[in-house]
């Protein structure tokens, strides 16, 4: 592809910031440098695991999985956050599943996800990633998400553009439904009226005549390809915030949109989300939706 | 991995064989070596092709979608394999479409799918594949299915083992459906009778508790994921003869099972097939689902 003037900006504007950590110009410099190296540690761990037995527990149902790669990789990533980084907060997965609160407050605050995609990482499945999102002022300010048998990572920073290894990420501009390729996932809950309004909620998508309606099994790596333009459109009931903080980032720095299933600007914390090359597919697969509940992630 | 005793009697049996095209103790040794290099030959056509604008029109359904790259990589496979076998038959997606019949005879034949996964293709979600398989007195002799985005090239050859690049495939051992994670396509037809079927078998796998199910929208990818164990079960019902023929070789060089929806022998012509790691899960997948009805290849 060739660059674009936006790329032209985006590589201007980081020349411009120069070193941030010291200037002050670019205070989160430091902590997305040291997101991508985390990323990519946890990225070796993962990818090792993946050759070897796992010891494998389930959370709630057979569907949400967790391993001891799991707790490894948050405890990694977490214990070198705080090294560098003491006064900041962290929200992560496993660290919920024992019982931390879930709440996004001012302060500079980590939302993992150690290794989305535990269902297919425990039949090895290569669709795995980690995922580290960063948010101040409970504004998300960079993602890292690292597709670690693929060796794809995937960078977001607010106001600086968003690529995989080194290009440039641009959603597709697709506004009709019936021209669509949409993403969504099953969700933990596989109770008959939570399942009946998941294919209800596909049925409609395809009645409508979408090209096509796919379950890769991580909700982090298929927001991944809406931001490269592979798709036109998300949508999930039942992921949490560390599966859509990073992603969010991305996918708005791709040009792309990131909407509550009502139509509504995102919550972090609801549960639910629709992402989008535009505002008009948004819209649509919005209005196509039932809502399926499942709760708050920081009413838990 | 380690190379174990069958690799070694499959190096073994490979070296025994020397020359098979002169000595007659291979005799189909450099149709399968053809068969990989065209592979190769379009999977680079295809991926340059996915950094290009397309020309796209409908086949049947919004789902079935065909691209110039499809007749470009299907003309190249064929009039390749022409030159060299002249006596050879073949049977291929583009040409069955433009109205060429679909049998299977006695003579060898060639069974082509040049971009299996053309709704990803056309929206350059990365998941498409070529696919080649070969059948002599209707048997198949082997398969080779090439995934160009991540050059990975999976290969089959009856009584010599499977292969993804150069690591010896092996399928799941898992017997209970409960510990699955089964794989599927949604199907070119969306009527909702069809669709009503579709979810129906779905809902059942997943009230059977099966860890997941993922639809990639690559049949024959699917099944290679089967053939390296990174899954534990396969079904569909609207597939042709050509997402099938390479696959079924591989999958069964890997140690696995591939058979008709009934749990009878497999029909290669019959739109519809259950794979599975082992006999038990694929029993146990073929008594879980309701029919769907897509005709047969050979009568179309």
């Amino acid at each position: 592809m060739k660059p674009c003037k936006e790329e032209e900006e985006a590589v201007a504007a980081q020349a411009a910031s120069g070193d941030g950590s010291s200037s002050g110009a670019d205070p989160w410099k430091e902590c997305a440098e040291v997101a991508v190296q985390l990323a990519l540690r946890a990225g070796q761990i993962i990818k090792k695991a993946l050759t070897e037995e796992k010891c494998v527990s389930t959370k709630t149902s057979a569907a949400d999985l967790v391993t001891e790669t799991d707790h490894l990789v948050e405890d990694l990533i977490i214990s070198e956050l705080r090294k560098k980084f003491p006064s900041h907060r962290f929200i992560a997965e496993e660290s919920t599943a024992a019982g931390e609160k879930c709440v996004l407050t001012d302060s500079p605050t980590w939302i993992i996800d150690p290794i989305d995609g535990t269902c297919n990482f425990v039949h090895r499945f290569p669709t795995v990633a980690v995922s580290i999102g960063f948010a101040v002022n409970q504004e998300l300010e960079f993602g890292v998400i690292y597709h670690c048998t693929e060796e794809r990572l995937y960078t977001g920073r607010r106001g600086q553009g968003a690529f995989c290894n080194e290009q440039r990420l641009r959603v597709s501009r697709e506004t009709d439904l019936s021209k669509a390729l949409v993403l969504t996932e099953i969700g933990p809950k596989r109770d008959p009226d939570t399942l009946k309004l998941f294919f209800s909620n596909m049925e409609r998508l395809l009645h409508a005549k979408a090209h096509g309606v796919r379950v890769i099994g991580s909700s982090t790596l298929a927001l991944c390809h809406l931001a490269s333009g592979a798709a036109d459109a998300y949508y999930q009931f039942g992921l949490h915030c560390w599966d859509l903080a990073a992603a969010t980032v991305i996918i708005r720095e791709a040009g792309g949109i990131v909407i509550d299933t009502s139509g509504g600007p995102l919550d972090l914390m609801s549960c639910r989300v629709v992402a989008a090359g535009t505002r008009e597919m948004a819209m649509l697969i919005a209005q196509a939706l039932q809502t399926i509940n499942y709760g708050r992630d920081d009413e838990k």
